[in-house]
């Protein structure tokens, strides 16, 4: 890479700068005092750009704002774009006592616990691919949807107060990786299955893999009026036990239909010492075959089957049979490079693009083409009797893009995007017509840092992309950081795409000092309104509405009813009121607050010592925490947010009186 | 500010820039693209400036780090300067699974456990002042503790993993503030408590309060040579329960001393509408008064005292009373300004800043006048007998440096920092001698955004500060960044301090997503030498040792011992050996867990659905997990790091049969 001095540029558009200039009394003033720091910390052209490129001033806004899974950190992660600065990690499966979250918040609670796997309430879940929701296949910035792969659970986040309202447990299995996606009205949130397992998780043999175990997908229908999941209205599809991946829902042309990857058609059971049948690791027995099987589901038509009530129960909630999705035409295959990673949906919804990690190529199928097959019959079919539509009759190109192919996403110049995981690269290809007429081609690469697993574009996977920033998520930072202990960041490197051609820019390093993200996307953030306070004083951010019965100034006290005990509290700069409360140890307290604050950013804490309690109250929200008095003995309860100059003063105490 | 053109500044090393651009073609040419940019981005020529000293290139290392408290968010922060990206959230007090931190991991639990309030296993702190380990006064990169407010509890931190090591609960309080600070040669680890309470949080009416409630300070002995604190070798000393705050270490001339402050003099005890007695809120109580007291605390002397057996037992815990600490010289007062909360040192130990949020002034008080104070003797003595210093006789310097004056640190140039809470500002002011002839006046401030709490330059509380980068810890944020709902991130605002006078440049603004940090403090990069990986395979953090029966290629497998079941397995890329694992439920089942990688970077988790369980495991180490396998059913543990192109594939079925 060239070091300054930079390479003389001409620029139409430099006259202002070029004027100035010439009114400087000397003609060797030929650098400003950028140029100089850019000297002496030697930083070459191309760094230079990016640092401006990437620079945010104090006080201006970031364009853009990328929400990205945290992985096993099993929170969200909102980013601002271009500065790629962390805004917010929202809170989801994990317990988080700066947001004040499953701290013993009731309302937090009913959440946990609305998450368990049989009895077991889960303090963490594995995020993996979030979904914000749509409005004609464009993000509308009202909410987003986030699963849980380690545990089968999705999630629903409200963008007004970026809030969990809603964690949901799959009835059917107990994991899960292809969700969430949701479709282009939002009307439906998709969780795919992941590794087989008999319905429902029960017990069977492995012996019995073929017979017992199976894959699935969930159609969560999404109610907008009220801003959740609605159960009742959802159902699942029995798949076959293939291991299912990513899935994408279609838009456009191809609305109502859902595309969904496998890796496992093999059915390996994994290496066993004791089974002959058995004698490779997932690893090599799970690409042993050829190809996998692209599904392809008619989600319209799956609806009306559903509708119909042609589901069996399972664990309560309705299935449609493998057997009903043949007999009613709601399901096909089609072969595709093996061990898949990605499916993804071209804007215009026609194009399918599929990329098979140990396959240098991309493969692109033809919503049109899938249409015509269909309608064109006479299906081969496989062990489990679904239709298999022929790979030719449906294939529309094969880009040879590099090696370990994973993910595509799009932008508004008719290129493609995909992830390299092998060759540490992202590739930039066309899309053939309607999108380039030269298209189906590599137009080049961009050397990443390092093992990138999934990519984003700005509205990369909507049906009106952005382009300008691609996100890299990169696996592995290995030399890009200062290494703090044997576990390294994540490394997302910012990448300008808005030159058309070979070239894209790498702009920027940002590591991930607290989850491993898998998948993020990026929106307009002039898209979202979120609330600067909540509404009204008293406002419970579990039903979004006001409570009526919130402590507000003047309600406050202490009341007891035998060993209930009620406390109504108010919080404002700096104090509680009461200040004192006096319980007996074995009292069964509720304790209602309400942070009267009607300033933005006038955050209050409460955290009650030894009792693991801490609530994030923020301006207008009421809570209420319930616990037993068991511990005896003299506790300061105080506001954990720095409010005022006087926020140490903010504390009061808390007696409880030995039996 | 201007916008660009920048002004053309002669700077005597531009004659490369000036040859190379002489050789350009066109006189036109005095933009380079870099101008271009700024142009159509609008900067500033401050930020253009900013932009090139802040970034940092894909690849290059940060040349300091910073360690900040995450807040009540329980963790520590690691921050890269200049660039302000975060490296890792190092889990200290709250579990974090990303980390694998209380997901299962035995020694986890161990340490949860050891830091239990009474039987109440706490899962969250309230991160406030974290201490890197020092040699001479000076950081040393080998360990950090940290103190947690909300309960009294201090971790050890390992800066070879950036793991914690220990967590300790005060047996005194129930909360502390005033923790964790070291001295000089991290002999000791000093917690200051905060709101009063009976001692070991006993019951008492508040009504008892001047007879019953008490401060404390506790000396936490530190073994180097085990990389932990010695709880058998610590103790405490009773203080007057007027709240103590901030302390700071003697160093230099005053090694060998503790200073502490407090801001309830009054002993005010809260707003009780019953009480005709106490009519004010703590936030008027509190500050009733005059001035509150600087503790000063001669700590060789109290070490003796306490190995001389003179000590009481609290909770199990060796504590000197208040009247032998009088009877032996061990404690001082002397008169601050009201409400302080900073007490610091400057470099060479001679000086002690107090700032008193309600006094415009910052405070400079004289070691050698404290020690010829106490020389003199003949003190007046306060209400419960301490020996209180004249004001007069101890002060060297009171400087107006605005308003609600916070923390001040130092630097290489004899300035010192102060935070203004209510101005927004840092103000820099000069230190007399011996640092600067013409010291003890304001020389500058600048502005922040807004509402600073604590401040922390480069190496700035050793006895060798380095100047160039301060960073201002502020509170809220309100207009600096798109907001993401009604809790708003914290900004940290780098600022360059390295030309001296009136002048700073703001250069960056962080937004901190995830906590609330308090404090922080910066070392240069290169004292620290983390592992890359762990030294050999089989390697326990924990005991920070190989551990002998950890499992190693070859000695995988699962063994049953009547209704117990031990599973040995080890980790690499990508596959799980065994790959399948059968037991009965409510067998009792012990998991090792080895990952036998010795590649830096090449991390595994390890999940089991439904079970709350997720691990990380670095490259060679070895970890256990102990469960009751209560839930019958099919559960596909698998890696939840994305450890290779083929990592969906490391995936394993363990198999739970129903009873």
């Amino acid at each position: 890479m060239r070091k300054l001095p930079f390479p003389i540029i001409i620029f139409a558009a430099l006259s202002l700068i070029a004027s100035a200039c010439a009114s400087s009394d000397s003609q060797s003033n030929l650098g400003s005092e950028a140029d100089q720091i850019a000297l002496e910390r030697s930083l070459s052209e191309a760094d230079v750009a990016a640092a401006l490129k990437t620079y945010t001033p104090s006080g201006v806004i970031d364009e853009y704002l990328m929400f990205s899974s945290g992985g096993h950190g099993g929170q969200v992660f909102v980013i601002g774009i271009p500065s790629m600065r962390m805004l917010k990690s929202i809170a989801v499966f994990t317990p988080e006592p700066w947001q004040g979250w499953g701290y013993g918040d009731q309302h937090h609670e009913e959440l946990f616990a609305a998450g368990a796997v049989g009895d077991e309430v889960l303090t963490w879940g594995d995020t993996h691919h979030p979904a914000l929701s749509e409005t004609g296949g464009d993000y509308d910035g009202q909410y987003l949807f986030i699963n849980d792969k380690a545990n089968a659970r999705v999630a629903t986040i409200d963008l007004r107060d970026f809030e969990t309202k809603q964690i949901l447990k799959n009835p059917l299995s107990v994991n899960d990786h292809g969700g969430t996606f949701v479709t282009p009205d939002t009307e439906w949130v998709i969780e795919g299955g992941q590794y087989a397992s008999p319905l429902a998780w029960d017990y069977a043999p492995i012996d019995d893999y073929s017979s017992e175990y199976r894959g699935m997908i969930t159609f969560w229908k999404f109610d907008r009026s009220i801003g959740r999941i609605d159960p009742e209205a959802s159902f699942g599809m029995e798949l076959p036990p293939y291991w299912q991946d990513v899935c994408d829902s279609g838009k456009a042309v191809s609305k109502g239909w859902i595309f969904c990857n496998s890796f496992n058609v093999e059915m390996a059971t994994g290496l066993d010492p004791d089974d002959p049948d058995n004698t490779e690791y997932f690893e090599s027995g799970v690409s042993a075959g050829e190809n996998d099987y692209l599904h392809i589901i008619d989600l319209d038509a799956a609806v009306a089957v559903a509708a119909s009530g042609q589901t069996v129960q399972v664990n309560g909630f309705p299935l449609i049979t493998m057997d009903t999705a043949i007999a009613n035409q709601l399901l096909y295959f089609t072969p595709e490079p093996k061990s898949p990673h990605g499916v993804d949906i071209a804007p215009g919804g026609d194009y399918i693009v599929v990329s098979g990690k140990l396959d240098p190529h991309v493969t692109v199928y033809s919503f049109e083409k899938i249409q015509q097959a269909i309608t064109k019959g006479g299906f081969e079919i496989d062990r489990y009797g679904i239709p298999l539509l022929d790979f030719d009759d449906v294939v529309e190109a094969q880009v040879e893009v590099g090696l370990g192919p994973l993910h595509t996403q799009f932008d508004d110049q008719g290129y493609a995007y995909t992830s390299l995981f092998l060759d540490s690269d992202v590739a930039r290809w066309s899309l053939g017509p309607p999108y380039r007429q030269d298209g189906w081609k590599l137009e080049g690469t961009v050397d990443i840092h390092y093992n990138v697993g999934h990519l984003v574009t700005a509205e990369g996977d909507t049906v009106s992309p952005d382009g300008k920033y691609l996100v890299s998520l990169n696996k592995w930072s290995l030399d890009r950081f200062f290494h703090p202990g044997p576990l390294y960041p994540q490394n997302f490197q910012l990448v300008d795409i808005s030159e058309p051609g070979p070239n894209m820019q790498l702009l920027y390093d940002m590591p991930i000092a607290n989850g491993e993200p898998h998948y993020a996307q990026i929106i307009k953030a002039d898209k979202l309104d979120p609330w600067t306070v909540y509404p009204e004083v008293g406002w419970d951010p579990g039903s979004m509405t006001v409570k009526p019965d919130a402590p507000q100034i003047g309600t406050e006290g202490v009341s007891r009813d035998g060993d209930k005990v009620t406390i109504d509290m108010t919080l404002m700069r700096s104090h509680f009121t009461p200040e004192r409360v006096t319980v007996k140890q074995g009292d069964h307290v509720t304790w209602n607050l309400t942070n009267v604050e009607t300033s933005e950013d006038a955050t209050h804490g409460f955290a009650i010592p030894g009792y693991n309690i801490n609530l994030s109250l923020e301006p207008g929200e009421t809570a209420t925490i319930e616990f037993e008095a068991k511990h005896d003995g003299v506790f300061t309860y105080y506001c954990t947010e720095f409010c005022s100059a006087l926020h140490l003063e903010m504390a009061g105490y808390f007696l409880v009186e030995p039996n």
